[in-house]
């Protein structure tokens, strides 16, 4: 079994970022700059958030926190992103997920310039995903397809169980996946909650992708010998023995599973790392195609 | 074994659509207007574009047919679109495809107003099918949905093995047969060329979509029994015996499939009037948004 290490791979993704943004500077050009809007103080969101603007930091991009309580209206939050569409120093900006009960997601997300959408959550850069164009592949999935790629996993006639069917995750893989491509052309197999057989069909993966944020739910007898296994799931559980009260567990009860694998992602360290780096490089091309 | 009869559930639709355009016009407005670009003298392509025409004409819609030699520059076919983006009195269009060599079919399809797009081909249009939203569903896929609907088969839980992923057919009918929905909720294996084992998983299919363009693909050997089977393919081979010269052959070898499934499409009357009717439907909705 070989760990897929997403932390090393996302390390030598911002190496190679901040040469770019070296070079950007040096050449008197503004460099890359990422504003995101925090809406509420859940502890997850406020977390992940104050993470993207530390590596934008770490890489020499700009960077904006914009953050609103739970009660802010509908309204003023689109101003803001009408604001942030268009102003010409803010290359991308995201809004994270999940918003208040009282604000529609999908409004939020249709208001968003989709050259500025370094998410990849709007309709046409997800249709341009599907087209095989240019786009903003969203984080982590383009996290994952570099995870694959980095460690040259093949994927050409293997076929691969997607578990989970979101607009984020599950979706836009299955389709990367099978796309017409020397990082796609795998057999793709999308399952969920409504899937009979479900064990048997994970056990007949070559690359099992778990997105269903569910505890451990994948176990040793849900995978094939020799599978590769990239588990996408984080969900947090009390621990009172951490100084943060908490710790990440993943979909894949990964002690268990791990001696059957090939290749292996471990919660922390694993998708995460690389999700985030995928943001960087959405901004980074944002900047660039200005 | 029980037919599909896409010509029937066509005929009703164009039924359903004609009261709803007799209503628009005795309230005083304006019935939908579908326009359609042709270029070139293709055989097959000038064939669907008239039978599209008269289509309109027989469910009360306006209609206009603009064509083009098959030498049309990029630049002209570009401003005759953005001409038909601004005509008010026109809800949509489509162009049809495949263009000639000399233009980029992504160029002409960016190019339409996604409120126009009634082919539902521009990535906006598509990422709002990902994404579960009100959009227009490309024809084909919509049509198929339809059948399946009226014929009121069960897709929850269902093994659906899509064989084709193009970005027309394929990949938007596997994603809406994995969607968290009543006509939804199957679990979907998108299935194509680099695919191994390939009768093997045809044989696992509850509901079998072939759309790979090759006459006569699947055969008996790849259909479990009891299978729900839908054949998108089209194609004309000569046939001296007819007056028309050639004859449709779909991808299934239906004489022998046949009596192994429990519903089936036949490559005439079968997705192909389904896929006229749906034209109509998102031409209605255009009209009905504006």
């Amino acid at each position: 079994m070989e760990l897929l290490d997403g932390k090393l791979c996302s390390e030598q993704i911002r190496r190679e970022i901040k040469e770019e943004v070296d070079t950007i500077k040096t050449s008197g050009k503004r460099p890359p700059h990422l504003a995101a809007i925090l809406v509420g103080d859940d502890g997850a969101s406020q977390n992940y958030v104050s993470m993207k603007v530390k590596d934008c930091e770490e890489v020499g991009f700009g960077s904006t926190l914009i953050q609103f309580d739970a009660n802010v209206s509908e309204e003023e939050l689109l101003n803001k992103i009408a604001e942030l569409n268009a102003d010409n120093t803010i290359d991308g900006f995201i809004v994270q997920l999940p918003l208040p009960d009282h604000i529609d997601d999908n409004k939020v997300i249709l208001a968003i310039d989709p050259k500025k959408d370094v998410d990849g959550f709007c309709p046409e850069n997800i249709g341009k995903l599907c087209l095989g164009l240019p786009t903003f592949v969203s984080a982590t999935p383009n996290g994952i397809m570099e995870l694959l790629r980095r460690y040259q996993i093949k994927t050409e006639g293997k076929h691969c169980v997607v578990l989970g069917r979101s607009n984020i995750v599950g979706t836009p893989i299955a389709i990367l996946m099978s796309r017409n491509n020397d990082t796609g052309n795998a057999t793709v197999t999308i399952a969920h909650s409504r899937t009979k057989n479900l064990k048997e069909i994970c056990r007949s993966a070559d690359i099992l992708i778990v997105a269903i944020g569910k505890t451990k739910f994948v176990t040793a007898d849900m995978v094939k010998e020799g599978a590769v296994v990239i588990d996408v799931g984080q969900t947090r559980v009390p621990d009172k023995s951490r100084e943060s009260g908490f710790r990440n567990v993943g979909d894949v009860d990964f002690d268990t599973v791990k001696d059957k694998c090939s290749f292996i992602t471990y919660v922390t360290g694993g998708v995460g790392p690389m999700t985030r780096a995928s943001l960087l490089q959405n901004t980074l091309i944002a900047n660039q195609r200005r």
